[in-house]
């Protein structure tokens, strides 16, 4: 927990290339990359929910940027897309809210995906999900993804093992292809701890309003935590490329999780390189037209400033 | 400009069933509602922003339970759509940002309508719409809408008089449809003035953070200016309906623009008087069942809170 000069990027990332990549070594209450005690001083909510704020306002700036470039040179394709993975209760839609909540809503595009429809059903496990993706120039969001495919369908042996397992590859070569398309991915995993979901689930009991967030399904799938953990171990390592890695942000501080992804998305923009584009007309000539159209108000309208 | 005790929509529908709507006798400068100086202070602005945020908490609120009551009740198609129509810069942009901003960008479904395509233009002038009517639970935000098609083709002569003009019935009966299926639309017109627009327009072309914004299309509009508000004055006449009004919002000012709209979303949605559902399972078994759950983390996965 020092002051390291080492971007939140790489220290979150899952390595890639290598096996046995052991995600029960990472602790869900660690707080990787946060300055050291004299920085944060004795409040780190505060002081995270601050920079939450400010890391926000940059990530406004790069949205437009992103939005701006996009609409002036559309051929481009750029977008960036944030793909949240985590055990129920593990803050997806708190740290969109949080997080993804201090761009520009214009500029979002949220996709939160459930169990598949029967129509979802009947068409490869990648339908969906392109059919979701945010136009170029927009921030897209995933709430779950195709990675649910395989993750639910191993678990609960919903198909044999060499079709989820064959999916490893497709999804690599599916999002090589987004890519290639301008699509800069940003895949991030919440981490918590079986304590931590136990505590969250038995909360959303406890307050009436937070009982529609409870799903009695959620306890079965509670059930097998070890074989979730298992089969996204596996996914992070396989589908962990050099190109769309996968980040394992320690989530059971919430307040850490957020501060962690506000600095993901702002390394990922950084990464890009936007700049406004410059003009595609000619701005004298405009001011002229401008000026030179009548001058005042038109009859029947309120002119007055 | 008192501390008047009428509600912010009472104050800024539009009459419906009369005749000679006057668009241009309200003045875009103008802040009805404003409470009197003693309450606002000597900063406006900074007055606005605060409320603007307070508001926004509640909107947060009332968005939740109306993203719960749908999730508990699906059928009931319950789901609030903001329709936004202005001149060109005239702050439909920056009203999404700073008031839709507020709430939860989960339960948001912003949609912006540009010139249609040509696939939009093979269709019914209604199509398109349809197509992004935000789901239950869901509050959509209409970027323009289907208003435009009363409006461009109208001043812009792309149509026959009486197809346009059949459009004022056709719309009226979609929205009748609209409600029947559980929306409740907020119709906003933000009004500025001429002389206003040119501000505007010109502090676009001096900014090269905002070249990206200006149209040079913007100015033939512009030229068309009286047509165009003649246009808006007919339509917001003849399709507010009881049900579903028109409201304008003066909006030369931004701070009382944002304001405004901010209050017309919280009596709309006062309006709809939301609650918390009640739990759809048995409270006291789910939480037996939690706790009985193996109670320690299970072999290889992290445990600890």
């Amino acid at each position: 927990m020092s002051g390291s000069r080492r971007s939140i990027r790489e220290l979150l990332r899952v390595p890639t290339g290598g096996t046995g990549f052991d995600l029960g070594a990472i602790h869900p209450r660690t707080t990787p990359g946060l300055p050291p005690a004299g920085v944060v001083g004795s409040d780190p909510k505060d002081w995270a929910r601050e920079q939450v704020r400010a890391i926000g306002a940059e990530l406004g700036r790069q949205q437009e940027m992103l939005f701006a470039s996009a609409k002036v040179d559309p051929a481009s394709g750029r977008r960036l897309l944030l793909v949240l993975q985590a055990m129920d209760a593990g803050g997806k839609d708190g740290t969109i809210r949080r997080v993804a909540g201090t761009m520009n809503p214009l500029g979002l595009h949220i996709k939160s995906f459930g169990r598949p429809t029967e129509e979802e059903r009947r068409h490869h496990f990648l339908w969906r999900i392109r059919r979701a993706l945010p136009a170029p120039g927009y921030v897209g969001v995933f709430n779950r993804s195709h990675y649910e495919d395989v993750l639910v369908p191993r678990v609960e042996a919903l198909v044999p093992e060499h079709t989820w397992r064959a999916r490893y590859d497709e999804i690599n070569e599916f999002e090589e292809e987004l890519a290639d398309g301008g699509v800069t991915l940003l895949k991030v995993f919440l981490h918590i701890s079986y304590d931590e979901q136990l505590d969250r689930l038995l909360s959303r009991l406890d307050d009436p309003e937070k009982h529609w967030k409870y799903e009695p399904g959620d306890v079965d799938t509670r059930a097998r935590w070890s074989d979730y953990q298992a089969a996204y171990a596996e996914a992070l390592a396989r589908c962990g490329t050099a190109r769309s890695p996968w980040f394992v942000v320690p989530a059971n501080r919430k307040w850490y999780r957020d501060w962690a992804v506000a600095n993901l998305l702002r390394e990922t923009f950084a990464g890009l390189d936007l700049s406004y584009p410059a003009p595609t007309f000619d701005l004298a000539r405009e001011r002229r037209r401008l000026v030179e159209l009548r001058p005042s108000a038109p009859e029947g309208s309120t002119g007055g400033r």
